[in-house]
């Protein structure tokens, strides 16, 4: 008797690396693959060997550096060319050389693509499917079937559709995965064709969704209600045109909503969060900030409404407790929100403050003054949190220097190296201090003149790096002549902060965040003396206001 | 008899608003109210007079410069403070205030919101909605009531939620629209609530979803299906959190999918897309390229199995038709197309090529080593072109100039303005040439710099003007030392192009996608002459290669 467990099957590394503006190296496979298995994924689709070199070198390594704890390895690949013998395939060799345990194998499923894209007969699809089965089978193989075009071509011809999920799994095929190729299903269709299927043939039954009409997630958790378990996603959805069904979200969906937990422990899908955020780290494209569970804005409020609600009971407003999936809640801070989400946010950063505060008020004004000229402080925690210092000190927060100037200059000669210099003048207690500093561009320079200024009288900066920076021009659309905001992410090595920079020219805008990078280091990082100072001084300037 | 037409109610406006990063102007709102209503939506909400300042200001100006062709305007708020007169209540006068045709009122429809939220009795919450919608009826106006919570709140206490509904509606509320205000909700769920609703209380009902389990738009589906015929979203799902359901995707799914051709006109859906990118452009937030129907990759192919189908039929791998919707066929130049794709992409482009030639063959050569090093052809094209182009040319390409040296200065003074200088050495013929441009950021200021130079020489630069620039880092997330990938887009005022450039250094990736903005233009848009020669070549090349 077959394994009946539930089959989570990942496929970011083959569909998944189809998306726009993805396109991994064979490290980042690796160190995506791991993080997929850490996760629970039980099977790790990593490529189509033979047809794409990368892949190909992606199962060579992956025999001695990829250890998988969880999942199982599936090399993808097709069915063997028409009128040809299985045994002489070269593409059917490469996927027994990619020595996986476990073969998919995509065959068309609907009648128009074996005419009009194989170009053979309906009988001899059949046959490719069913010899390449065996072939695979005997050789030690677990093979799962991709019927493409499934959905589609069962509404073509049902009878024809059925053949080729019966031909699939009398020669071997342990699960049939219908697949939705062209993205166009709606649940109530798909739930339908798998229940039918199920009771046509029997076999064991996958799903595969593409998200072209938005319902990806939906579709998949309907094939599942009708009786399929084996279930194909890919991180973020990432995928062709609109994407895969959400892997994330429908493991998360199975889990919490329908209590299926054979899919994946609970205590993994603690982990999701971050292991969403380390494949987009690695891939560069990172969740859409709104995605479900793991998204950065999945739990963030702002409206004032749910901001005075949540501060009675978060759960009002949450569909989940976000630690489930190891997300967290946030406030925005906005102008929409008011008072009561910069009591919320500053409460979420330690300040013990109320709503009707003065320093609260007038940090709420500041904020809708500075919103209003295109600075943002929903992922700029770290300027926030300088904008309320500000307000709690009545206006005279101190900081450790000043700024007198700064410049930057770039610059090629044709066969020459690129050269970037940039220079400060700052001010210690009224000592003029000056720097410069060579980078990779104007930030990067500016950057390292302000560490070789600061780092030998404040040590504490040497810990300060830049994670990510953004750009974003405002505005009507005119380009590089209208105003930029800049976003800065810097680490300490163990947590992120965000500070925002708007200015009209990009360079100085950067510069502007940077500068709040390094004073919100210098403020809130020197050591517990300067710390407990504040923490302590805070409740009674507040009180006080 | 009431209008029993659907109903397709916009929420950007209101709901919307609530999403991370976005912050619209007045200005902002009634133009994008405009685009809706050109669009086809029924309902516009405005926003929420007498709470938010802005939005008071938007009811106000609207009055006399919105002119709606098609759609009603619909005013935003709650019902009357718990144990006070609706006549003396500021927030409702606010809302007759704002003169609108429509009102749609905030209602608990959960008993735990009523008592820890309203903090007030089940009896008098119902007392509080018979009693403001009674006022706003006999004011003239058309209401509509959203019981917020009321999915999970007919799970908790089935007869309460249903005493909300009835409620509403026997107090002259023309729809009552249930909401999934947490957006937990599974579709299943949905359409059963939905049913037994409309069953028990035959009042008229309207769906307002959430995407927080990823099913926003397929639990809209499903109160459609269950009955309702009153349908709440946002333009690109902008939202809270996860955001709401997808205006544009609920509507194609409904018109193209469900034969539902009186939510919008056939031929408003085909400007669908075009109305996506103009709201994006006013809230600053773009719809996500893989978002369904509009988004910029969501009719995209890059993988080299359909870039072989699509040259049979482009319909084997795409749900719909993307010019129902105002969208287009894109083929993406990868090294995972292979030939294939540069052949489609150059036809595309108008080049009669064929995957067989060398031409071919060595671009994607190109392709698949400049892809390595970090650059992206996707959304880059004129780049490509370019390439394509030099490899017909048999890399024997000749531009217009040369360049030498160009260099770029950024400085502050403390109290002063920022200045910013670029410079560029250039040839053409062998005649040394230079410039100097200011600008507001180094690519503006070399952009000035190259059109100061070159313009005199080649008048058609003169309206090539950047629309977009985007800086990405690339690698393993360490920030501003990383090398950086930049893609430009720009206009001749009628048409948009992107170029791509790759740097360690950030403004050198920018300068060198500026140049093949420059180059493209001067190589292909040298009037009717150029362009002629061009394109008679190419055949000729090709069959050369």
């Amino acid at each position: 008797m077959a394994d009946r467990r539930f089959q989570l099957y990942d496929t970011t590394l083959r569909d998944g690396t189809q998306q726009e503006g993805l396109a991994p190296t064979v490290e980042d496979k690796l160190a995506v693959a791991r993080h997929l298995d850490a996760f629970g994924a039980g099977f790790i689709e990593g490529g189509w060997p033979g047809a794409i070199p990368r892949d190909t070198e992606f199962f060579r390594r992956a025999r001695t550096e990829l250890n998988l704890r969880n999942a199982e390895l599936a090399a993808f690949g097709a069915t063997r060319r028409p009128g040809t013998l299985v045994t002489t395939d070269p593409q059917v060799r490469a996927l027994l050389e990619a020595e996986t345990p476990v073969v998919t194998l995509v065959a068309k499923g609907h009648t128009r693509h074996v005419e009009l894209a194989l170009r053979t007969t309906l009988a001899e699809n059949l046959a490719m499917i069913g010899s390449t089965v065996r072939h695979l089978v005997r050789a030690g193989r677990r093979v799962f079937v991709d019927a493409e075009h499934y959905f589609d071509g069962y509404l073509a011809n049902r009878e024809y559709a059925l053949e080729v999920v019966r031909a699939a799994a009398e020669a071997g095929a342990e699960a049939v995965v219908l697949c939705d190729t062209n993205g166009g299903s709606l649940p109530d269709g798909i739930g339908a064709v798998v229940a039918d299927t199920l009771t046509a043939t029997g076999a064991r039954l996958g799903i595969h969704c593409h998200d072209d009409s938005g319902c990806a997630v939906a579709n998949t958790l309907a094939a599942v209600d009708a009786g399929a378990d084996h279930v194909q996603g890919t991180a973020h959805g990432y995928g062709e045109r609109c994407g895969n069904a959400n892997l994330f979200t429908v493991a998360a969906n199975l889990v919490l909503k329908r209590g299926r937990t054979d899919v994946v422990p609970a205590e993994r899908l603690r982990e999701m969060a971050e292991t969403g955020r380390a494949i987009g780290e690695l891939t560069g494209v990172h969740a859409h900030p709104a995605a479900p569970y793991v998204g950065a804005s999945a739990f963030a409020h702002k409206a004032g409404l749910h901001a005075s609600a949540l501060r009675v009971d978060p759960d009002l407003y949450q569909h989940i407790d976000p630690a489930r999936v190891g997300n967290a809640m946030r406030t925005l801070v906005s102008d929409m929100g008011g008072r009561s989400s910069i009591e919320l946010k500053a409460r979420e950063l330690g300040y013990e403050v109320s709503a009707g505060s003065e320093p609260v008020a007038r940090a709420a004004a500041r904020v809708k003054e500075l919103e209003g000229r295109g600075y943002s402080f929903e992922s700029a925690d770290a300027s926030f949190e300088l904008l309320l210092l500000e307000e709690l000190a009545g206006g005279g927060l101190e900081h450790p220097f000043e700024v007198d100037a700064w410049k930057v200059g770039v610059e090629e000669r044709s066969g020459g190296e690129v050269r970037t210099e940039g220079s400060v003048r700052l001010r210690i207690d009224g000592t003029p201090l000056a720097a410069t500093g060579t980078g990779n561009g104007p930030v990067n320079a500016l950057d390292r003149a302000l560490h070789q200024a600061l780092d030998p009288f404040f040590p504490e900066l040497a810990r300060l790096e830049l994670a990510d920076y953004q750009v974003r021009v405002l505005g009507n659309g005119s380009g590089s002549a209208a105003a930029a905001r800049v976003l800065i992410t810097f680490t300490d090595g163990r947590r992120r902060w965000g500070t925002v920079g708007v200015d009209g020219n990009t360079v100085a805008a950067s510069w502007r965040a940077l500068l709040d990078a390094v004073r919100y280091v210098l403020l809130t990082e020197r050591g517990a003396d300067h710390r407990a100072h504040r923490r302590a001084a805070v409740p009674a300037v507040a009180a006080a206001g």
